[in-house]
């Protein structure tokens, strides 16, 4: 059987599920001590983490998003903390998809390598990427329809408008506006792509929304960031009361630092999806 | 002794070498046969591939530029053969910077991680990052005051003016401009920052020389991409007729798909250097 596209898995988990994605970025120093008493190296800590919040929260999450700094950071135990973490996911929830959120982007040529090492040797289902190189650099990611691309329009950090917020002369319009209705009108030919808005900037994921139609908006920013759940999906739902994926990490992840981390973790998703449910 | 800063040896480089830089791009399918012939996993023929290059070249570049993509899309094998690589250069050459072309660029906290990986972990000197998300969120780059923070300013892609040419309401100046101004009037407090201009865009090359003083420039774009040495020597040197980072890649690794593959590239740098000396 083909495997589901990102686009499919993301809509079914949405229409089954709802709207929560944990970010596992599993900071080392946070992990619980208990698990790092139970674990001789670092690869085994950081996997052992993951899979007992993967294992916790699978059936609330419309998505798991790992960060690739936080396994970089490793190196080589690292790099196969990354790989068991998506290869548990595909095994024990194939129907969950994987965003690999590394923010890449290079020249066309280069960009072939990360599609290969992010899709085909990884097996993301979604990677995020930097719009700063233009539509025709990213094309190797678009190119694959099976795929998501989801690409940085108005980021959660408070610094994020020094250039995202800058007037264009055209239109009067902020840069991040421009880039969204570029995505939308043109980098989206495969309806693959998806944008990035923090949930720290409601009015401006509402402009967002007004822009892509019912595109698909990753949130991060909820929780640790202090972005506001009602704010949020009020601004950036679709016309059918879905299209957000709305990520928190730190404050599900590192909910207790003691043994009950994972059921913890489970408490702290089971928090956000009643939070969303209240309001849609 | 403590190690020399990026900034040091750039400048130590220039003034006893000249601004050629050598992209260690080892795209697999491109690699000489004999290499393949000779060792027996990917790992080795990635490695041994750029250990001739840089022992055939090493007195002749300012820098060695590794793009992490041509890596990453061999997995750990591909991991560790850049740490193969960063670490034979560091104990054989260890006064040629490495510039790490990753770039990367996530929020405040996440970025904390990609530093400890790229300077700390791997060793480089010096990476690249995307300009996208402000200096707020680059700030952990920007305070290493003794590694490089190469961003993004003018790539050299085709398509590359899509966001980079847009004209900004303020100033009536493309958002490239507006970026290389930031970069030089705030972000260089430390004085660790360069910019990346393409080698083919010789006038925005012009421009941006005058927007950000004696700032290093590092211009892609030489060679494969078509980039023009006489107008980019022009059009980039600083007061001092130093300044730039002239980075070829597939020009000097793929000079020659047979045995003489290594010496074929020490011809096509040579060819490079009287190139440059010619206009200087």
């Amino acid at each position: 059987m083909k495997e589901a596209t990102f686009t499919e898995k993301i809509q079914n988990r949405w229409s089954q599920v709802g709207m929560i994605c944990v970010g596992l970025d599993p900071d080392f120093a946070e992990i619980p001590a208990v698990l790092k008493a139970e674990n001789s190296s670092i690869e085994e800590v950081l996997f052992a983490f993951n899979r007992e919040i993967i294992d916790a929260t699978a059936d609330l999450v419309c998505a798991y998003k790992p960060n690739i700094a936080f396994y970089e950071a490793h190196g080589e135990a690292g790099a196969r903390a990354l790989a068991r973490t998506v290869a548990h996911i595909r095994d024990a929830y194939a129907e969950i998809p994987i965003i690999l959120d590394a923010k890449r982007a290079d020249i066309g040529n280069t960009n072939l390598y990360y599609v290969k090492a992010v899709f085909d040797e990884l097996g993301a289902d979604a990677i995020t990427i930097h719009p700063y190189l233009g539509k025709e650099a990213v094309q190797p990611f678009l190119d694959r329809k099976d795929k998501g691309v989801i690409v940085l329009v108005k980021t959660s950090n408070s610094g994020g408008g020094e250039f995202q917020n800058l007037k264009v002369a055209d239109s009067g319009e902020p840069l991040y506006k421009v880039v969204a209705r570029n995505i939308a009108n043109s980098w989206n030919a495969n309806g693959n792509c998806s944008v990035v808005v923090g949930a720290t900037y409601p009015e401006e994921l509402a402009e967002v929304r007004t822009i892509i139609g019912d595109m698909p908006i990753l949130i991060p920013g909820i929780g640790a960031q202090g972005g506001d759940i009602q704010k949020t999906v009020m601004a950036g739902k679709d016309s059918k009361g879905f299209g957000m994926i709305i990520s928190a990490s730190r404050s599900i992840i590192f909910a207790s630092s003691g043994a009950d981390f994972a059921q913890a973790s489970r408490k702290a998703t089971e928090g956000l999806v009643s939070e969303i449910q209240a309001v849609l």
